[in-house]
């Protein structure tokens, strides 16, 4: 998937892994163009200046802000900064753009690489020093219009996740703590990984308000010819989805890849006996799933034993595999096994007749999608932990679970909890305030009377999931 | 199609022209994979180590380069550099992955930025710090394969300067002082901007040799396992082509766009008349030409006037728009007008009956993409003139016209023909010594006997055609 690089904290995609990413792109691209969003290309750089014109933001930013100041043996005038995120880059060009009601809403997206140079250890996919995302940017007459399309955006990254790459996320709204810098709120789908009990931020749509509409003046006179100030979201996805996956579905064998992700969906292997190849069938089936419009691949490599050439394809997480012998030739069928099922498994492989080659691969692969989400939901589920104290709160953490729990919404308990909770393992902190959703063991966000905040005991206002996080 | 933006050299683009690269990239990327290119991402930065390793391409790239120094208040421990192309980034990788001839060829695309921190004049589009590109890196067992590939990959080129954006080119191989740093031999397609006088190179497809598999110590063992170096190509396509198109077809009204890059291809205006307003039928042309696949969108704004929304898509260069009045309604027909033709031009407007209207549209898209290149041909190839000595040369190139002229072929002649014709409008340079082709007013690349030439009165080797040049 990803190969490591001598720059520290850059890793390569391999097209193994980019082309996730390529099924990814395809997918929420043609949902925001079907919204009316257009692609756009802005600068890699900033000046320092517009970098700097928003203070919460910048605040947020800039001790992650790479600096170029130099070309080839020259000293730049100034230094210029590299992207970390393009509000500052595009939002001067906005109040250029906009002018009157009939320029509304403006709403733009660029896929692109953005540059943080984070401290915290680098993980591959999941925090890397460049990373690939598209950023949405958009403005709006008013905070209703604004609201709706936070939600909408959101409800994409929930279906990337869940439907795409079989990954189930909560939806929430961050807290003041972790909301985006500069931003009104946050909304996000948040993951997590059972494996090593951390949540990971799936993908955030934010809206920013009229805070950055005032720091970089974007006024629009309306239908009364009043001069006012726009409404803005913000929202990305980035590379981080790729990772997210693979520590998700992942076994002790290797990667499990979501059939509709999945660069290669079939591998074909013929399975020699008795000096019979039934290399030719191998061809024929490959061809005749390709022109099915399944991702398929052959491996007829000589110089490999079929054994080897299982465990070759298990460990790249291709869903399933057909194994065609002489016997399967006679019989008219070939073998189908599922990557995901564990060997021995009922299911985990079966003989498909030739003739109904094409719509059964089709059933199974999505027979398997369906499965990869549940299996993933059930085990997800199963790490959400309600508590309702603060010992409660704990051993939940220390479990590695997920902990819901009432709240106060007080910026300053969140961070005595972050304190309380720092560790070798990481601080807990509020991953989300989960929508009303019946994913959850609670229906509804809104709190019973007299409920108190786990950790700080005052009245709580809110169900928050905390965990430890990436 | 851009806008102006604080960092000198860095440009933005506008949805409207970000969309003509997004066209290129689909028609480019599909062809690639076709011949089972794969798409990888390969981080931003380099290190020092690996960007001065070979000497020649570093020679060409390093006054060009963008330094990293510092992130946040740190000073970083060594300086990083920002890609100006990625052999230095990916071929320290290509020596770990290829080992044995099996994993031979190995065709890795990606589309990325790229920086060059050049001090020429910065040029929309054609010259600018950051620009968007595609770069192919390819390794194979023999020079042949490596050959091979370099000139399918010229031909796509040359497709998409043809094909797509209506632009005639010239196919050829760079001089010695043209071609890549560190390359063995460079082939390019060259366009000219007859209004300008200057030629522009289109795009290059390079044959490395073996030069950066030695530095990089990029080797495999071949079948009777013999260990032995890889050949290397390298070739890129970049967003100028965008640029090389808006200069070729704008004319005194704006922008033309060929119809299979146009965001917009054609637009519906309606044409109120003594009270009636066509905008319900002009919604349901919009909505058929939409359904029949064609890339169509109303102007129904009641702020304007048809004749003002004439103006505004055609400075846009929207290939057609359907005009619809009362009586066009009366008569079940629609006023089709064509971008590309001048104003009472035969053929610029004609009516076309509703019932064939798809089919129609359909001809007349393709009747004018045709017709674009044909202009666009007829105007470049009265731009090549045959110069056999200094005086005609001259004479030529101060008539902004390319020169196709016999060359001894060494590089102190290309040298001083620079330093001889360097003046306000740049020195002169060879564009390429183009292939054989009858395009040209010549039909082969070999040359008489006893030709002398042009520059140095030795003997002729080659035609070559030179040029000023973006």
């Amino acid at each position: 998937m990803i190969e490591y690089y001598d720059v520290s904290g850059c890793y390569i995609l391999r097209p193994w892994s980019y082309s996730i990413w390529e099924s990814i792109k395809d997918f929420f691209d043609k949902e925001i163009k079907k919204m009316g969003i257009e692609n756009t290309y802005f600068p890699l750089f900033v000046s320092e200046k517009a970098l700097t014109k928003e203070k919460d933001h910048v605040e947020g930013f800039a001790p992650e802000v790479a600096w170029v100041t130099r070309s080839g043996d020259s000293q730049l005038e100034e230094p210029i900064a590299i992207r970390p995120t393009s509000e500052t880059v595009m939002y001067p060009i906005f109040s250029k753009w906009i002018r009157g009601h009939r320029d509304l809403p403006l709403r733009i997206n660029q896929w692109c690489n953005v540059v943080r140079w984070e401290f915290k250890h680098p993980t591959p996919f999941i925090r890397s020093r460049e990373f690939l995302w598209q950023e949405g940017h958009t403005a709006f007459a008013t905070k209703d219009e604004a609201d709706v399309e936070v939600h909408q955006i959101l409800e994409l990254y929930r279906r990337v996740y869940e439907e795409l790459l079989a990954v189930p996320v909560i939806k929430g709204v961050k807290s003041e703590v972790e909301k985006f810098a500069g931003g009104l709120y946050t909304t996000t789908v948040e993951a997590f990984i059972p494996a090593t009990g951390r949540g990971v931020q799936g993908a955030t749509s934010h809206c920013l308000g009229q805070n950055f509409a005032k720091m970089f003046e974007i006024f629009f006179e309306d239908e009364n010819r009043e001069r006012k100030m726009v409404w803005q979201n913000s929202w990305g996805l980035t590379t981080r989805t790729i990772g997210v996956m693979v520590m998700v579905h992942g076994d002790n064998k290797g990667l499990v890849l979501p059939p509709r992700v999945a660069p290669i969906q079939v591998v074909v292997i013929p399975v020699p006996f008795k000096g019979i190849d039934p290399s030719d069938e191998c061809l024929k089936v490959t061809r005749q799933l390709q022109e099915a419009g399944f991702r398929v691949k052959d491996d007829l490599r000589d110089n490999y034993s079929p054994g080897w050439k299982y465990s070759h394809w298990e460990l790249k997480g291709v869903p399933l595999r057909i194994e065609i012998g002489p016997r399967d030739i006679e019989k008219k069928q070939v073998r189908v096994v599922r990557r995901d099922l564990e060997d021995k498994t009922e299911g985990r492989s079966q003989d498909i007749p030739m003739a109904d080659l094409a719509v059964k691969i089709g059933e199974i692969l999505e027979t398997m999608q369906k499965a990869l989400l549940e299996k993933a939901r059930e085990e997800h589920d199963s790490c959400i932990v309600v508590a309702e104290n603060w010992d409660d709160f704990m051993t939940a953490l220390n479990n590695k679970k997920m902990v819901l729990a009432p709240w106060c919404d007080e910026v300053e308990v969140e961070e005595s909890v972050k304190a309380r909770t720092k560790g070798e393992a990481g601080a807990a902190k509020t991953l989300c305030m989960p929508f009303e959703q019946d994913t959850l063991p609670m229906v509804s966000n809104t709190i019973a009377e007299g409920t108190k905040c786990f950790a700080s005991g005052k009245p709580a206002k809110k169900w928050a999931l905390w965990g430890r996080s990436y």
